[in-house]
């Protein structure tokens, strides 16, 4: 039993009697080139939540090592990103700490938070919460969030420091208010470095493929480590230059040498209070995109993730970089790519990863020291191109315009008004275009198609109909916010067509009947009533029978008689029918 | 041109026509009845909103009046109404008026806010705005309505001067707290109102009917003019018997006489951004209410009510009490069924009791002077056990569990933190509980019935299934919201089924996808390309075709065929699978 359990707490347990000496080497490869991408990038997303670099160095080492725990994914490269960096920046800039003291306790103090809410989500089995952020709320925030993150790079960029604002209008205007004071060496090492990550990946591929350098996998990893070797070009050429001294370009500077500490998190209850809100989005936003990308990896070798399971990890993971000084993390879809594709067989490449970044923490700061600011901006900057989802955008307008509307409300919303309301504003968007569908439901006169049982839309087919039989399939579940509608449109649909005697309500696409649409079924039964006609139904659902039948309340809605199939219901009543004029005609 | 757009404006200009002298001697009789009810019942729903009686009486001339000429229904009897008089009260509390004056402009405001918020809902066509609330909340909210209003009467049956209280267990605090203090003549006269008008509608009509007096319809109508016949014996028992001053009784006391004069209502900005929650909750209420009553009396006689010409008309009604001093209107409940049965043929029947009610306060305020306000405590509790919707509560609990939980959350949640919160509480549980619904769709295996062309659940249907095929139904539309869940539950269900290597989604249920699910879809189709099944479809609507064709997605989301129904899937498919397996069967 406790095996058991302990299995099911700590994945690790399962995978690691298996372990080979192949998995060691293979994961030492992928866990080594992840960390070289991740230690210049821990620190300019720690840049970019406007803390001190360590601490993105201090979250690549402790939650990396404690994911290999408790992860389900083999792929997931956990530590600092964009997003969630983007806002806990956002929250930083918001609650105006006055020295780096309160900086940091507000990083440690959110990253507690994240990681606490992440272990409710398991705990409370809530990790369906994610569902209410549509594909297109998702795209528009993530595009949205690129382009804020670049904007918030800029300063770095052309070696100005800037005031940083959460609204991107007003940070474009700053930027030209004092771009005649730009850093020229900041300006031209960030510039030549954007467009070195951009361009280089391609040749360095070819090349390393011309040397014959590792497998296709390990190559197109390698091409991927642009970073680090321009963050080694950067160090060098600056440390070489004094470009610090003789240009004043602003470098990373001292950092403290050595791991951090292992700390309770000291923290204030009206600290707690005021970051509910951006805790609570930083961890949905955080698990979503975790989940995301490893579900799209898992997938990609028939794997299966267990949302649940990530959800604790991630937790765990997050009140580990609490304890160890961190800033809130999540699991990054470039670096969980380069893992892949690098050949990492299991959630132990992280742990390596984290070996390397502690292993930098302990003797590569002198070395750092000399790593110009606008490197690891130009870092970030390409980073994110990747989060701006064209695709989805054109697909989304393509396909269906009220869910491009979605993605423009985020995406706008965001820009103008900030991460929180821009998010709400697309997922309220979604929900109410969903419910507006709902309350106007498609309702279609059908016909038989051809000699089949089978019956369609008399606008969209060759279809044959009855004068006195009017077949209506209602394409919605009947609820409160439509019933008001169906009443006004079937009564117009009879009212059109006079010599009606007999209405089946089709109710293939009918998959719940409230209370309140059982009230409009008995207005509807007793006007029909009145009028002579009698109101049948057919293909009602079994478990809406079921409720039907438990109250009592048929004899009310139905004044003729309930059909199996539309079919059934078409040979019966025109037999009725039939049997019923044939006195007439006698007489 | 221009009487045609008259006609629609003012619906008067249709029926005027065709008005015959019989017409008249109805709408009379039918008026002078609804006036009898409404003089003493407008006082005391002034009284519950916390307003000198009089305002009542004002509210009950011009807005009838007005109602004449726009309204569509000839039943609904206009003026002051249980629901909305709360909800005016409530208003007032909370804005803690200092003096008389005050709470007149408060009313007046109210009234004219109601009335231009009702004004924009016909002009922008939003009469479908109370579609969101629901049968549930509506019950759960007048019920609570209904034990709120009896509360605020207490203080009157006792004849105690009590602070009005929002909080239904505060007020029932503070009456235990004084009951000690009770007025022994209030207490008498009110307890023998309440009972006598609860037993004496049978027993007058019993009496009416012995002594042959009127129709049945008008002796029906008698038999509810308790009210009338009880505030007359106040009047003469209080007068007769000086109770007022021997054992100080509470009475309505001197009313300013005379017509309310036309003003202008004088208001202030911030007074009415004050009011702008409140009136739009009562315009909605107050036209949702209206248009209710207005159409289940419609229907008995299968007329047509038109909702958004209702819109128009109850707003110039209130309108038109605003500028007569008055409060807030609308169409009530039991007056209008009374107009209904004592046989109106037309809104005039509303003019003639304005007129009657105008009578009353030029020459009748001398006598009311002695009505007991106890008795017209007594009237308004009978008034309004009415709302209690025993019925609707025990339907909704027998029928589906999660509309009774809608109206017991509307219905708690209105008594203990108020009107607005609760039914707000109500409106998003409603969309919640809807919203939670349709994302875990039932997905049903089907097989075909016998030798029909009619697929069924298997789990509920003797079916007939093909071992290699899986078939499908979604019972939901796919959306944001269930896209996981569907991803999920469809690869369980095709794990299940290792023999399958064709399956098949009827779409029969399915009435939208939107691009979120279109994602969803390629990926369930990529994970089962790579397990050599292939993923057809059937039934697709013909809006969903539209759209898949234009955005080129089907190839995407496709590995298989479209079928047009699910029996040419079944045939087709069952072909296929013999001829690929023939080869190897000769080989």
């Amino acid at each position: 039993m406790p095996q058991q359990y302990l299995n099911q707490v700590l994945p690790i347990f399962s995978w690691i009697k298996h372990y080979t000496r192949k998995n060691v080497a293979d994961d030492f490869m992928a866990g080594s080139i992840v960390a070289i991408i991740l230690i210049p990038q821990s620190m300019a997303y720690a840049m970019l939540a406007g803390l001190p670099p360590q601490l993105g160095l201090y979250s690549s080492v402790v939650p990396l090592m404690l994911y290999t725990f408790f992860g389900s994914s083999r792929a997931l490269a956990v530590g600092p990103v964009g997003l969630v960096s983007l806002m806990t920046g956002a929250t930083l800039i918001k609650l105006a700490p006055q020295n780096e003291q309160e900086v940091i306790n507000i990083s440690v103090t959110l990253a507690l938070m994240t990681g606490i809410i992440l272990l409710a989500i398991r705990a409370a089995k809530l990790s369906a919460i994610t569902k209410f952020l549509s594909h297109p709320v998702m795209s528009g925030f993530t595009s949205a969030a690129a382009i804020m993150i670049m904007l918030s790079q800029v300063k770095h960029l052309i070696g100005i420091d800037l005031p940083s604002d959460p609204n991107a209008l007003i940070t474009i205007g700053s930027i030209f208010e004092h771009l005649s004071q730009a850093n020229i060496a900041a300006l031209f090492i960030g510039f030549s470095g954007i467009t070195l990550l951009l361009y280089i990946r391609k040749p360095l591929g070819l090349f390393l493929k011309s040397k014959g350098i590792g497998t296709p996998a390990s190559r197109n990893a390698l091409s991927r480590c642009g970073p680090f070797f321009l963050a080694v070009i950067g160090i060098v050429f600056t440390w070489l230059l004094s470009l610090h001294e003789v240009f004043a370009l602003s470098i990373v500077g001292a950092i403290p040498s050595g791991l951090p500490g292992l700390s309770l998190p000291q923290t204030q209850w009206s600290l707690i209070i005021q970051l509910l809100p951006s805790a609570l989005l930083i961890a949905i936003i955080g698990f979503f995109e975790s989940v995301s990308v490893a579900k799209s990896l898992a997938s990609r070798k028939r794997e299966r993730i267990n949302a649940d399971q990530e959800a604790l990890a991630l937790g765990v993971a997050n009140i580990g970089a609490s304890f160890s000084s961190g800033m809130p993390v999540a699991g990054g879809f470039a670096r969980s790519i380069v893992n892949f594709s690098s050949g990492a067989t299991s959630p132990m490449s992280g742990f390596i990863s984290g070996l390397f970044v502690a292993f930098s923490l302990l003797f590569l700061l002198d070395i750092i020291y000399y790593l110009p600011r606008a490197i690891l901006a130009a870092i970030i900057c390409v980073a994110v191109t990747g989060l701006i989802d064209w695709r989805a955008m054109h697909e989304a307008w393509v396909y269906n315009k009220a869910d491009a509307a979605a993605l423009i409300i985020t995406f706008v919303c965001v820009l103008v008004f900030g991460i929180e309301p821009g998010i709400l504003a697309g997922v309220l968007y979604s929900i109410g275009q969903y419910l507006h569908r709902s309350s106007k439901p498609h309702i279609a006169v059908v016909g038989r198609v051809g000699n089949s049982e089978h019956y369609r839309n008399i606008e969209r087919h060759q279809v044959m109909t009855h004068e006195k039989i009017l077949l209506l399939r209602i394409d919605e579940s009947l609820y409160f916010a439509n019933t008001n509608y169906l009443e006004v449109n079937m009564i117009n649909l009879i009212a059109d067509n006079p010599k009606v005697s007999d209405v089946v309500i089709i109710c293939s696409a009918v998959n719940f009947i409230d209370t309140s649409a059982i009230q409009s079924l008995e207005t509807i039964a007793f006007l029909l009533k009145k009028a002579n006609i009698k109101l049948h139904y057919a293909e009602i659902k079994g478990p809406i029978m079921d409720r039907l039948i438990k109250s009592n309340v048929i004899e009310n809605i139905c004044t003729g008689n309930i059909f199996l199939s539309t079919h059934d219901a078409m040979l019966e009543l025109t037999d009725t029918i039939e049997t019923r004029n044939k006195p007439k005609a006698a007489a």
